[in-house]
Parts: structure tokens; sequence; C-alpha cells
């Protein structure tokens, strides 16, 4: 049996985000099935956007990392929202990472790590997702990091 | 219950626009369990693509937000075609948007909603959807936006 | 009834690669319900990624199609090495396409077709997917090209 991702959240002395608001005419999650799809997460913590700019260029990889992580925490926030608590995730189906970066950068899979990290350390490496990670070249209001979540959950 | 969608096209003097042909060895619609994918629409108009460029560079906001719609429409026009009516939506699960644009573009949020908005009039809010938007290098044929729909439908 | 996928194979000529391992703190595949998520495969060979470089700009539209052929035969593995046969693939669900590629590239469908005509030669014409491309900034370790596939699959 899988470990409580709210108690290890706890342990690992984390605290979700206050779950963002949309930026527009949609929904932070929807559940179909056992499948919950939630909205591309921002690193936004108390409504700011953090590290703007495009990683590899304006902002280090370690940065990026940062991004990263913050997103994946927004991105539970909202989960969380929605489900009433974390522990009713079977499993994190896919991972997406969009990343602002110039036409030279190579060091994805080290950015987007550091979401994947997170995700086995909260929910353990039973439950890690697939993953796609890219270079795009612009995000919304500038954010350097953009992730998507798939969970599957219990109904 | 929710109105109809249908209805709800009269309603708006909306008339959709035929399904686009697949632009090579795919198909527009795969419907499995409850889920219905569709390909990647095009702001196409009886066979020609308008508003080619990049949002923010070539086109302005608010070309970027007519581009989108029109994607939108033919989005659902294939979905129409697959399923007879779009009565047997049961919600928009996710709507994702591919934006061409240059490196410095920001108001993603402004040009996604005028698919939101579309989507939120047809369907009425109870059953709008989560949303991705990125600003990409470039798109089939020039296109400035090219939108992918994931619905919930009544089987 | 469906022909059998690995014979196709057989008969085609065609053998698929090692299976390639994770970049980092994510799995290959999550299966939920009838549903196979997939991430994001690479043009690998033999632990190399071949054919770097953006499409349009220091690569043909020719080397693009091998590098997104080259990409659906790893994902082709890696659906293999968690289903023991493709002969349990019900439908190719979805396919999407991410090209690396410069501002004024066009010719998405003809690349992405490599991808998908591999695929309607392998499971048959009454499988194929629907299909998103487009254009990004870069990829993981330079690739050109990688492809994304969900598979609908026997249980």
């Amino acid at each position: 049996m899988s470990a409580s991702a709210e108690r290890k959240l706890l342990d690992l002395g984390l605290t979700l985000p206050t779950a963002p608001r949309p930026l527009g005419a949609y929904v932070e999650a929807v559940q179909t099935g056992q499948l919950l799809f939630l909205s591309g997460a921002l690193p936004v913590h108390e409504g700011v956007v953090h590290y703007v700019g495009r990683i590899g260029n304006e902002l280090t990889v370690d940065e990026g990392r940062e991004a990263t992580r913050l997103a994946v925490l927004n991105a539970l926030a909202l989960a969380r929202e929605h489900l009433g608590s974390l522990d009713r995730v079977i499993r994190v189906v896919t991972l997406r990472v969009w990343l602002s970066t110039g036409t030279e950068f190579r060091d994805h899979p080290r950015v987007a790590d550091a979401g994947s990290e997170l995700l086995a350390d909260i929910f353990g490496m039973e439950r890690i997702s697939t993953r796609m990670v890219a270079g795009v070249s612009s995000l919304p209001v500038g954010a350097s990091a953009v992730v998507e979540l798939v969970l599957a959950i219990n109904t």
C-alpha cells in the first residue's frame, strides 16, 4: 500500500501555495472517470509569477529547476483543492513540462527532473509518471515554466 | 440539466465550418471509452488557412483571438461530424491552444480566452474545460493558432 | 478483426530498437484503465540521438521524416516492453509530434506523416490516430523530433 502523500508533504516540511485562480474562462481541474486533468500551472507564489525569462538565457538551469518545482507545487495545490486530499491520488499519469528557452538549450531533462523528483518524494517511486518536456518560444505572462499534470484518482 | 449546445449555436447565429480533412495519414477524431480526442484544428475557412503569421509580430492580439476562435469552430465541426450532434458532449475536458509567437509575447491568456469564451457560450459555464496555452516557433502551413480538444461524451 | 501488429513488423522487416531508458525520475509508460500513456520518445539508436538540429535549418524535411520515424519506433519499443506484445494495441489514440524548427518552417504535416504512415503500416488504417504537430524552440539533448503516443489497449 502506498504511503500517505499528505503525510509525506508534512515530513518534507512542504506547504502547498494557495491554489491559483484561472487567468480566463476556464477551470483548473476536470475529472472524468478515474482521470483528473489539470490546467497548466505556473511558478506562482502569492499571486506573483517568479523566474520570468528564458532558461539558458536570462535564467540558469538551477533557476529553471526552481521554477519547475514551484509550478508543480501549484499544480498539486489545484489537485488538492479539487480532491480534498492528495491521498486520493492513485498514480501520477503524465507530467508535461513546457520551458521557455532559446534554440540552443539542451538540458531539459535536468530542469524537468526538479518536478519529477518532487513528485517522487511526495507520491513515492511506485506512483511516478510518464514525462514530456520541450522548450517553447513564450509562455503566459513571461513564465519560464508551465507544467501540466494528469492524475489517476480514487473516485 | 445542461442546455442544448446545438440550440445555443443557433441562438448565437453560429454556423460551423465544413469539418476539415486530415493533412496526412491520420484521423480527426478517436473515441475511447467516454473520451473523444480530436486532432489539432487550424483556423481554416473553406479550405484556406486564415491569420497566417506570428501573434505579436505580424498579427495583433485581436487577430490571434479571431484565429483561436476559428480554430475552435473547426474542432467543434470535427466533433459534430464524429458525434452526429454536439448535444452528446457532457464536458469539455481540455482545451490546448498552441500559438505562433515571438519570444517576447506575454498575452497568451487573452488570446486563448477567445476560444474558452466561445466554448462557455456554447456549452455553458458548467461544462468549461481545463486549459493549456503556449507560444511555439512554428505551426503547420504557417497557422498562427492550433487547438486541441478532448471531450467527455455520452456513449 | 485487425491483423497482427507483431506479424506486420516481421513482414515489413522492421526490428524495434532497444526500449530507451528514462533520462530522469520518470517512467516510460503508465497504464490507467484501457489507456497507455507513453513518455516522449526521441530518435535514439543504440543510446545515441540521431538527427540533431532544427528541421528546415540544419536538417532537411527528409531528415526530419527519418527522425520522426525513428522516434515512433522507440515509442513502440516502450509500448511493447510494457505490454509484452503490440498485438494488445486496440487503437493508436493520439500521436503528438514535436519538431525542432525555426520560425519559417511550414512542412510539419509532411514530416509528421513519416510517423503516421509507419503506424498505419503496422496497425492498419482502421487503427490510426488523431494527430498534433508543432515546431518548438528546443528539445531534450538537441533532438529534432520527440513523439508522444497514447494507446488504447486490451487489459
